[in-house]
């Protein structure tokens, strides 16, 4: 038998993450008892039938007084308010930690609300996706995954040790990364992807929703992530706020140059702004 | 064995499309020598190698003077051209398609350039790809696709009928559309995004190259058809800048009023924003 990481773990959000998180420690014998946190009674109930958690509380308290670790799995903008609900029965030693999209500010600000004694180190394991829900969950979804940490110069080595020993025995691949730097990142490769991918639906139904009938695979993919659950975008978009009102003047700076470009037929200039995309594109 | 369609049919560029259509008429017996035209050489000699194409000539006019069905699948920027130089060889009764993803006016354009007693009528096979190339070309390439032709008030019923059974003995869906409002469904549904693409890989260019090792599968699925032929979408582009101008502006503003609740942390207007493009995705 494995030796356990964690005896008593609390998940606080039970849905494609946190549910897989439960499933990932769970079946590889890494933690004791896990408990579920979350709104819907009725979530938790499929989730303790489906064996992926123990028990669940709908007090947070409840749910976090006797937990060695606790991942904060809703979306990030409820991340504050919880921590200020349960800081006060965590046990001395817990370690905290979240599978949040935005680290940047939050992560200090989270660190600064923990009490003497508790321990935490932001996490993101790039697992993502447009699906949703406990029935999405799996055991290996961090298997092979970039798992990004974000220690801070206040963290304890003891505290990195243990979050990276975590990801790692789910299959993940660790890498620690200054947490602003991780916003700026993935406002580029993620969370503007997604602001376009709405945007563009919406345009196609200001023109004519009829009109998505006639999409194919490259509309299909381009907005496949148009999917994604508009709560968790919406505190994404809200946190990496200063990073995407930049993201999306930039983007649409070059959107405009294909314009100008169109307007003026230049045609070896637009060929010349194509070929650069594909090329960067090639390397992905 | 099957009716022969047409005895001689000649394909001018033997790319993706091209080869497909060679193989799909060759493969169920459909026609008898197939004529490959091409810029390159070495491209038609392994096409005919391949037993794509029966024979190839560098010049137009000996490709087109014994065709029966002239297919033009080059970029569209060159159809008016290569129109141009096969008129004067053409055989009364020929027909003329193109599988282009540009219909409007240049429908029309084509027609009036057509010697008397050749018919053309516009086609677009929904086959494309970002990938290109005789190797990527398939004989099952049109099955159960959308196959529209845009006829106009011209176009002589027996033509409409020819190129109906066409496209459907090769295994797709026929859609007679207006050529003008085949362009701005597609200008929508295909082109924008396809400029998306592009300007979005440009933009994380812009800030670092290097974040594109981040990518995940979100931004690998949204700038997918980034990988497309800058060639052919520069000539689409130009072709239908009308609609695309008109569309990046419209997109633009989208995203720009998603920008601004960002700005004014109006939480409940950005989960509205995803939310109804969600909604709609969802019926793609």
């Amino acid at each position: 038998m494995r030796e356990l990481l964690f005896k008593n773990v609390t998940i606080i959000g039970v849905g494609l993450i946190g549910a897989s998180c439960a499933l990932a420690l769970k079946g590889r014998g890494l933690c004791g008892t896990v408990h579920g946190y979350g709104r819907k009674e009725a979530n938790l109930k499929q989730a303790k039938e489906l064996g992926i958690i123990d028990e669940y509380s709908l007090e947070i308290t409840k749910a976090c007084e006797d937990a060695d670790l606790v991942i904060l799995s809703t979306p990030v903008g409820l991340f504050r308010n919880i921590v200020l609900e349960m800081r006060d029965v965590l046990k001395n030693d817990t370690l905290v930690t979240d599978v949040g999209s935005v680290k940047g500010p939050l992560v200090n600000e989270l660190e600064e609300l923990m009490p003497e004694g508790v321990h935490y180190i932001g996490s993101h394991p790039i697992a993502g996706s447009d699906r949703s829900g406990i029935l999405t969950a799996r055991a290996d979804l961090f298997d092979g995954v970039r798992c990004i940490i974000t220690p801070t110069s206040r963290s304890e080595e003891s505290s990195v040790r243990q979050i990276t020993t975590l990801w790692e025995s789910c299959g993940g691949k660790v890498e620690i990364m200054d947490p602003i730097l991780h916003d700026e990142i993935y406002a580029a490769v993620s969370h503007l992807p997604h602001l376009i991918a709405y945007a563009l639906v919406n345009t196609v139904d200001d023109i004519n929703a009829e009109y998505l009938n006639y999409a194919g695979s490259g509309f299909k993919d381009t907005t496949r992530i148009a999917l994604s659950s508009p709560e968790l975008w919406r505190d994404i978009s809200l946190l990496n706020g200063n990073n995407l009102i930049a993201l999306i003047e930039r983007f649409g700076n070059n959107l405009n140059v294909i314009a100008s470009l169109i307007r003026n037929a230049e045609a070896a200039g637009l060929e010349h702004e194509f070929s650069k995309a594909r090329t960067l594109r090639e390397k992905c």
